[in-house]
């Protein structure tokens, strides 16, 4: 089974927003057996939709389609549908009842005649219910493939993707199992890797396919495969990844599937009941962020402290003045301080800090952009490293975020 | 003129990285006067790709390709170029000194076989230079439609872009000037502003397109239109915002080409000469790590502390244990004596502070999931406001990231 996924609005055409749909959709396909033959982004515009359809159709079994389905006049997807399978809109009671109950529950303003047409939808059309707004979502067949619309916006989206499309696809076909494996490795460049496990890609069976995804110091390996048999499959890739991870031993830190870096880190915290507190300087709040954006980060996270001026990290943390005029705020010795400073603080098991000059131009510190120093302090003591980051403020910011994470991963995974 | 971008790469299709080179790709081109038809993301896969080339240059004169360009077994752009254009590759030296140059001064590894590869290149391609990268773009022409190759990896993209592909394009081109204004919009829904500036959008010149950008507590109104001469573009555009902006005056908060609210409110404080602390609760860091992101933070940003757990508010920011104890650690009181600690903490004109629970689970608190106050602190006084934030964690912490700004933003804007 193929599928074809438009997002549709001239936002993402003139790069307004980034299409994160697209991602989500392909993700939760994949996860029940659903290949993503592609993704296509297209304009608010009839006869470009239209073409779209026919496009999609020609090479895939089931077309999702996002976007346009609000209340205002740039929305056009409903009117469309209709030409394409030469339908009419009809009142729906069961959808203004929903528009209606989201309105007294949650809005709690006067219903307007725009969020009635709501409930206008093409008489062909199985209706979606979205559980988070007013716009339904549409199943339509033709020629036995299956074109869904859903609203763009994502958590309805999302809402309707997880209660209405997937069960529905999981029961009309019969779904092969898709699998992916992906190793995080730490430190090492995409062709140097290459190098190293080319007699294993050379050995891999044609139906498991290898792809290597560098960024921002490190590289993600990914494994993919498919078949009838759950079973089976789970067996053929477990071969494979027990030839390749010994072979990345040194530069493996773990499995993507399993969560992000930060998410594994809190699942060790946890089991271990370990506590956290955090330090930041030049990534001023991004490392933080990485955890608390996680539930259950409130098991271990205890705190941090963003001590982005070289006052606060004298007045607030408690760095000694002299330290930093003897060896600069950006240095291994004022790191190391401000790790075992915050974990006093906090009164932590852990703490993890930053200090360094993301750029562009020099701040507190005379050190080049993209000199970082990364401190972390244990129960067992405490330490800093030294990194160069580059020139440029977001990747300085991003690599130092994943370096920091991988440092204390290890950290924490020798106890 | 008119784009269509190819985006290659099952990690797109199968939902494991979001393609946000698109997003770039589009508002560069549209900055310089070309429009986007359309983006499409497909496999890794030489007839999908042929046919990919083939849709594009029916509808569009620019086509723009990135990735498969890397040095491993699963890059096939280059040989599909090929391909599609009757050619060989061939050998470029200044390609290879360029690849020996980077790996000298970076690496520091010596050149493996796979990276000499890079420097094989289509005999009918302009070669563009790839600063930050080994894979050098391509620029080929067939039926006066242009074709170009980048890699996949976004700031290696970003580079060739600004310094090869928007300048050869401009060079080549007679562009039109393209415009959108957005306007930001806090605190109506989408259909309630549509009423309101119904007779507006109704008299909108044809040239003149609006559409609605409602997400997470806010809507964007964009107008977009399009010209010959710059001058004559802007007073049209000048013209409507002069109609539009008195109509939703009391919701208007600026307009999102001066950039996001974190950076109005950074320009604002850095031209008061009035400083900012931030202490944080639900968000986790995601306020600072906004402020943070942006060059030019350190010149108001003091500091901020993220008290996650209720004994960091007692003992790190000071809040009054009886406090948290007769009002609960969720409350208007202790938001606001967050705000007060925390300007005194780190000795700033602003503060502002969020306590809340983000979910899924109740924490230290016994209010409900999505219950939020955000705390303000200025020279004048200080201030708590109540928020109901939903349920969903992500949407709860940017919402309340979204509301803190906009508070913010409001309070600064009346001094």
């Amino acid at each position: 089974m193929k599928a074809h996924i438009i997002t549709i609005g001239d936002e993402i055409l003139i790069g307004q927003i980034v299409d994160t749909n697209s991602a989500y959709i392909s993700k939760a396909l994949n996860a029940i057996g659903v290949s993503v033959y592609q993704i296509s982004s297209v304009q608010d515009d009839k006869d470009h939709i239209l073409e779209s359809l026919a496009f999609a159709k020609a090479n895939s079994d089931i077309i999702i389609v996002t976007g346009g389905l609000g209340p205002t006049k740039d929305d056009i997807t409903k009117s469309t549908f209709c030409e394409y399978f030469d339908d009419e809109l009809v009142f729906n009671q069961e959808v203004l009842d929903h528009v209606e109950y989201l309105f007294e529950k949650y809005v709690k303003k006067p219903l307007l005649e725009s969020n009635k047409t709501q409930a206008l939808v093409p008489s062909k059309a199985t209706i979606l219910k979205n559980k988070y707004g007013t716009a339904p979502g549409m199943w339509m067949e033709q020629d036995g493939k299956v074109f869904i619309s859903m609203p763009g916006v994502p958590h309805e989206m999302k809402g309707l993707m997880e209660y209405e499309v997937l069960p529905r696809l999981k029961e009309q076909f019969h779904l092969p199992y898709i699998l992916h494996k992906t190793l995080l490795t730490y430190g090492m460049g995409e062709s140097a890797i290459a190098q190293r496990i080319e007699a294993f890609e050379n050995e891999l069976p044609s139906e498991i396919k290898l792809a290597y995804l560098p960024s921002l110091g490190r590289v993600r390996l990914r494994l993919s495969t498919s078949g009838a048999i759950k079973e089976d499959v789970d067996a053929a890739m477990e071969v494979q990844l027990q030839k390749l991870v010994p072979l990345v031993a040194d530069v493996f830190v773990g499995y993507e599937e399993n969560g992000p870096l930060e998410l594994l880190i809190g699942k060790a915290l946890t089991t271990k009941r370990k506590t956290l507190s955090i330090a930041e300087s030049c990534t001023g709040g991004s490392v933080v962020q990485r955890f608390a954006s996680n539930a259950g980060a409130s098991g271990y996270l205890v705190g941090s402290t963003v001590t982005y001026a070289t006052r606060s990290k004298i007045e607030v943390l408690g760095v000694d003045k002299a330290l930093i005029d003897a060896h600069s705020v950006v240095s291994a010795e004022v790191a190391e301080a401000m790790a075992v400073q915050v974990q006093k603080m906090y009164n932590t098991d852990y703490a993890i800090t930053t200090t360094g000059n993301a750029g562009p131009t020099k701040g507190d510190s005379d050190v080049a952009v993209g000199t970082v120093y990364i401190g972390i302090a244990t129960p067992e003591g405490s330490n800093a490293y030294h990194f160069m980051m580059g020139n440029h403020r977001k990747r300085v910011i991003e690599k130092t975020v994943n370096k920091a994470l991988e440092l204390l991963h290890e950290e924490i995974s020798k106890n």
